[in-house]
């Protein structure tokens, strides 16, 4: 076998990446390009998200849940698109002093969610950095024409459901963080390990995205804050709307830590990185929408309605009065 | 007008890239993901590169170079697989000092170039990073169903095509990285201006997409160094070639160059950064690939013929003896 040197770039890519590369289209990564056909009668569904070392994950976070993490925030919104996983792209910018059993702990991870969520690795890049770790994912998924569930759609009238639960990545990030919270939210260690998982490790919610397709006007996943996110989809549709507090789905942990620290409900609130969907859906459509969720396993709470007049959605805390917060979502300018 | 406060985050997209994303599936820019329909009838070619700054680009390069840069080596990749461009994705990750006039610039040049190009902004992430700046493009294509150009098809006796010109950019940035060389080859401003350039801003050759589909066996873009480039485009192939070094075409800057330092012709033929495309051609497939070139204005040049026996390619030089190269190829690890 003569064949051409290897360049370390090459060997890293077909030792870690081209054993899950399994797809024909990714011509076992030894192309300029990947090539699908897309399925016929279907648009195409593209979204892109950038992670950071030290910024979306802490730098000593296990090489596999970084590449699960960085997968899933971009699987998380082909969910709330109402998107089959077609396949992603990756580019991944290694510091100068990588380990190579780093890159293969990456692989393995990327590699089993890529089977997991059917959702192909296709294509990509590897790059050398001065900087810290940076991936960047663009995912692909399909929907039958004309029918991705847009932000845009909601009517008023419509309950405002959520998927899973609410706050518990942002508490989470607050524990890794901060060892005072630790201490204040006297949490047993159940309950903190809940909390420090759903940080590192976002569960996108793919098993409902035919639910929400079917049965949703309007979608987005929450990533920034259920507050500034579901304001960003009420702005976009022209609507606003009025959730009670008090049915936010909570985890047994994130309760916990309300209920020792009520202030820490702004948190939940706003914290982001949660990856559940928040959606809107027409009374008529509700009953199906339930049933459809709890055939896939996931549990789904209506927090809420919504409402005719365009404008920032209203909190109502217990005394039925509108909640005040310092910022609805995170933003990282 | 009530709406949602927005962050710096959504007012940066909002006021530099909202106005040129203007396919109707970018959904301006204010959706989790783009949706487009792909062309019926044809398959999808998808590519992703990432640069960085103080590795593919000098930190203090302008910033609308900056952006073409990496839409442009993206774009190189979809010419050589005679792909027209669909559109593209980008994730931004800006330094903490990032001044707003530097995104302001950035946008435009990539909004420039999507125009130019046709291949329109659909959608994206921009994030804080602690390092150097990072940009992260995919960019998608189409090709009629099963015509896509493969690295894989080239067949003895094929003919080795090169358009433009070799070299510049690896000579470029050699000016533009030591004041030895500038001294060294004793180039006029024009022949330095040249080259610098070309380094500095790819031309990648859309514009011969459609000839190289129609007629070539195999394509390759040149990214990494001509040498390295057609021995993965022969490895694949299961070939080889040989290859007449007088026929490989200089610029007049590059060939002033090597005419003062013949052994600069290493860095020409191994050096990367070309982004022209190397294609094989059936002798039969010769003239009329020739003619659209022709017709495209796009330089091509013969370089050489596939040989059977599977190995490395040959670079002749004049005395007929096959050149050694200390690497064969840019790599980043």
């Amino acid at each position: 076998m003569a064949g051409e040197p290897k360049s370390a770039e090459d060997r890293l890519i077909a030792t870690y990446f081209r054993p899950f590369a399994t797809h024909p289209g990714a011509l076992r990564l030894t192309d300029d390009a990947a090539v699908i056909a897309p399925p016929p009668g279907h648009d195409l569904v593209l979204t892109a998200d950038a992670v950071i070392g030290g910024v979306h994950f802490f730098a000593d976070d296990e090489a596999d849940m970084v590449a699960k993490k960085a997968l899933r925030v971009n699987l998380s919104d082909l969910a709330a698109k109402g998107a089959k996983p077609l396949g992603f792209l990756v580019t991944l910018a290694l510091p100068k002093s990588f380990a190579e059993a780093w890159v293969e702990l990456f692989a393995h991870g990327l590699g089993n969610d890529a089977e997991h969520y059917e959702c192909p690795l296709l294509g990509g890049d590897t790059v050398r950095t001065p900087g810290p770790l940076a991936i960047s994912i663009t995912a692909l998924g399909s929907v039958p024409a004309n029918t991705m569930v847009h932000r845009s759609g909601a009517q008023a009238g419509d309950a405002v459901m959520v998927t899973g639960s609410i706050g518990d990545a942002a508490l989470g990030l607050e524990l890794r963080d901060a060892v005072t919270a630790t201490k204040r939210w006297k949490l047993d260690n159940k309950h903190q390990h809940h909390l420090m998982r759903r940080d590192l490790l976002p569960q996108p919610r793919n098993a409902l995205a035919e639910a929400v397709r079917v049965n949703a006007t309007a979608a987005m996943d929450v990533s920034d804050g259920l507050a500034g996110d579901l304001g960003k989809l009420c702005d976009v549709s022209g609507v606003s709307a009025d959730i009670d507090v008090a049915q936010v789905p909570l985890s047994e942990a994130a309760a916990s830590v309300v209920k020792s620290e009520p202030a820490a409900i702004e948190k939940v609130l706003t914290g982001g990185d949660d990856y559940e969907i928040v959606c809107t859906v027409p009374p008529g459509r509700l009953a199906e929408f339930r049933a459809a969720a709890e055939a896939a396993r996931v549990p789904v709470a209506e927090i809420g309605r919504i409402t005719a007049v365009k404008g920032s959605p209203r909190f109502l805390a217990r005394d039925g009065k509108p909640m005040q917060f310092k910022q609805t979502s995170f933003s990282h300018f």
